[in-house]
């Protein structure tokens, strides 16, 4: 019998929905024009690409004409970030959280090396941004606040209408991102007063390669371009565009949409199964991130006394993927910079293990992991000189026998 | 029977190969993996990506090391241009000449809005940039040379050797944009001695959405990334890598490196069939561009007294597409800004028309151009009142009766 191969690392990568390859199929070879073309090759995917802006539009509630489509969600928060800080000169001052993902921490970086004020604030233990500290970081100078929607490595979601509520009163154009939070949350750009959204497409079961930045009729004129050109995307994104992708995700986001309460309730349910069964199993394993407030589809668990990595390649050997951290980075094995700010130590940041499903997982997948994590927590403790002395002969007392 | 379709207007879209699509396919639902992946579902996404990387060095004799992935040749030339651009400080000076892309023009235009010294070099009446024209321009400040290899509106190749033996003496960076020669001109980065290349997927009869700078090992120092996340691409373009589209890349430029020969003899056949049989046919057309040094797939010719927008729209009514300017502006209706540059007259420049071929072109498409291309620039001569007084009686009295 072939071995069962359990994939729970879905924030490194993303299967398409095979309705999202279908309905990009026709552009490839068939319909491979250019939207922008008089004739009328120019027509198909003109209408394609114009119901696709539609279609991610409708997900976050915001016009098709707000959608600028890009190669990538790092390339849509980039252009919120750089692109409002070059509209206002290259000074300001500009607020984010510890939390955030590469693709925001880092240009932000970039930008504070070039002299722009920066406040990074804290989080609590379970990842939450205090509304109020943004409120007591704001300045007249603060241009831009950035707040991930929801963590896509510890799954805690923010309390977004509060934070876009205070931002709107102070006018200050809030930029969020939801590559995480897209294909879970109901997001709604207008009652949450959101300004710009990053999305993207692989995280919607879509392709890779595609992303967008929707923004706020207002934030246009708020906004310099990243990459100068053709002026395709309203003059925020030169590059032809990439028809088959931008169908691809438009789909995405229409099926997000329409099962998004079907597909969030089957997660939660593997979730809590996942996270139930493996605390129960395992002595001092524990959950990182808000236990109520989190993304259906995420359970980041850690266990004192391992490496992450050695459970991540033990894992492996059993057939069943898993992370330890963002995948963009993972290579490097540094300890999470989320767990780090969540006040984590070093050495159980360094135990933690990214599990991110898919509707593509189910009872067994689950029920799989639960069966061999356990013994290689086991196997591995027994090795580690973190364990302390007789921690062992006291589990196979109390627990096991 | 079904009307005949010929599409002549590969500047703006082209289709993919289905070897390219068949290559790209297990890479949507069984290879989704991330290629920074630790486990086992990373490994095959990283081999081919870095099989892609290999093919797309090996098209302009690199090194798979010098390939950086990114969303567009647009991010491309822009990464190289504002890179550079913002490595050196903002400072300096860029030589560029009037002919070039609008993803070429348009950054430097950006910088030289900020301050940047800058040089458009003039060309010729057959769009041909002179090298010791840029050696004359090159001064101490001069950080970056970017001229085309070849002009994607009127098809005229560049003397890139003696360009690139020049600039290399002067010291001085050579970016490349290679976007509408890669296909049909074999390329050697160290031999002409090209520092930096922008390469287009979709042109190369790959996927939109994705395109590559190629750099000479000692440029990566010299440049700074317009995209900060999570490091790709050797700290040069974050976000993760479009495993698919790379793939797909990676094919096309196999594809086109072993196929050169025999594509670029038989589309220059049938582009010499289209330029004698028009230019036969009609009156007062001319060929725009170098007669000899020209894309083997590109025939821009252009028509006294019509507008090429109504040529468009007719020929376009006989299942025929072709374009007037580059696609990516084409909306606009201004003349082109490349035949402006090569002296043609504005008036003349309004009745030109871009043929561009594929391979998938053939003999009876063109000789369909050919026989239904004549009586439209006639009728509509006979409505223009450009057309000289009894100019129509004397092409009656001496060339069809």
């Amino acid at each position: 019998m072939e071995p069962r191969h359990v994939y729970l690392d879905h924030s490194a990568g993303m299967p398409m929905d095979p309705r999202v390859l279908e309905a990009m199929l026709p552009f490839f070879m068939t319909h491979f024009g250019n939207p922008s073309s008089l004739h009328s090759h120019g027509s198909e995917p003109r209408a394609a690409v114009a119901k696709a802006r539609g279609a991610v539009a409708a997900l976050v509630n915001a016009s098709p004409d707000d959608v600028i489509f890009t190669g990538s969600a790092t390339e849509a928060s980039n252009l919120a970030i750089l692109g409002t800080a070059s509209k206002a000169g290259g000074e300001g001052h500009i607020i984010t959280s510890a939390i955030e993902h590469f693709s925001i921490l880092n240009p932000i970086a970039h930008l504070a090396k070039a002299g722009l004020k920066v406040t990074i604030l804290p989080v609590d233990k379970q990842a939450v941004v205090d509304p109020a500290a943004i409120r007591a970081a704001l300045t007249e100078d603060t241009i831009l606040v950035s707040i991930g929607y929801a963590n896509g490595e510890v799954g805690t979601i923010q309390d977004m209408r509060t934070i876009g509520e205070m931002t709107s009163k102070a006018g200050v154009p809030l930029h969020v991102d939801a590559v995480a939070a897209a294909a879970h949350a109901p997001i709604d750009m207008r009652s949450e007063h959101i300004d710009m959204l990053t999305l993207s497409a692989n995280d919607l079961y879509g392709p890779k390669g595609v992303g967008a930045l929707v923004l706020a009729p207002k934030m246009k004129a708020q906004l310099d371009p990243l990459l100068f050109g053709g002026g395709h995307e309203r003059g925020l994104r030169s590059g032809s565009e990439n028809v088959p992708g931008i169908v691809g995700m438009g789909k995405a986001a229409a099926l997000a949409k329409a099962e998004m309460p079907k597909n969030s309730a089957f997660l939660r349910s593997l979730r809590d199964r996942l996270i139930k069964g493996v605390t129960s199993e395992i002595k001092d394993s524990y959950l990182n991130g808000h236990p109520e407030r989190r993304l259906p589809n995420n359970a980041n668990l850690r266990f004192s006394f391992v490496e992450g990595e050695g459970l991540l390649l033990n894992l492996d050997m059993e057939g069943i993927s898993v992370s330890t951290s963002s995948a963009c980075t993972s290579k490097t094995l540094e300890a999470s910079h989320v767990l780090k700010a969540m006040g984590v130590s070093h050495e159980e940041a360094h135990g933690a293990l990214l599990f991110v499903l898919s509707k593509e997982n189910n009872e067994v997948d689950i029920d799989h992991v639960i069966t061999r994590l356990p013994p290689i927590v086991d196997r591995l403790r027994a090795m580690s000189p973190l364990t302390p002395k007789g921690y062992l002969e006291e589990e196979l007392d109390t627990d096991k026998l």
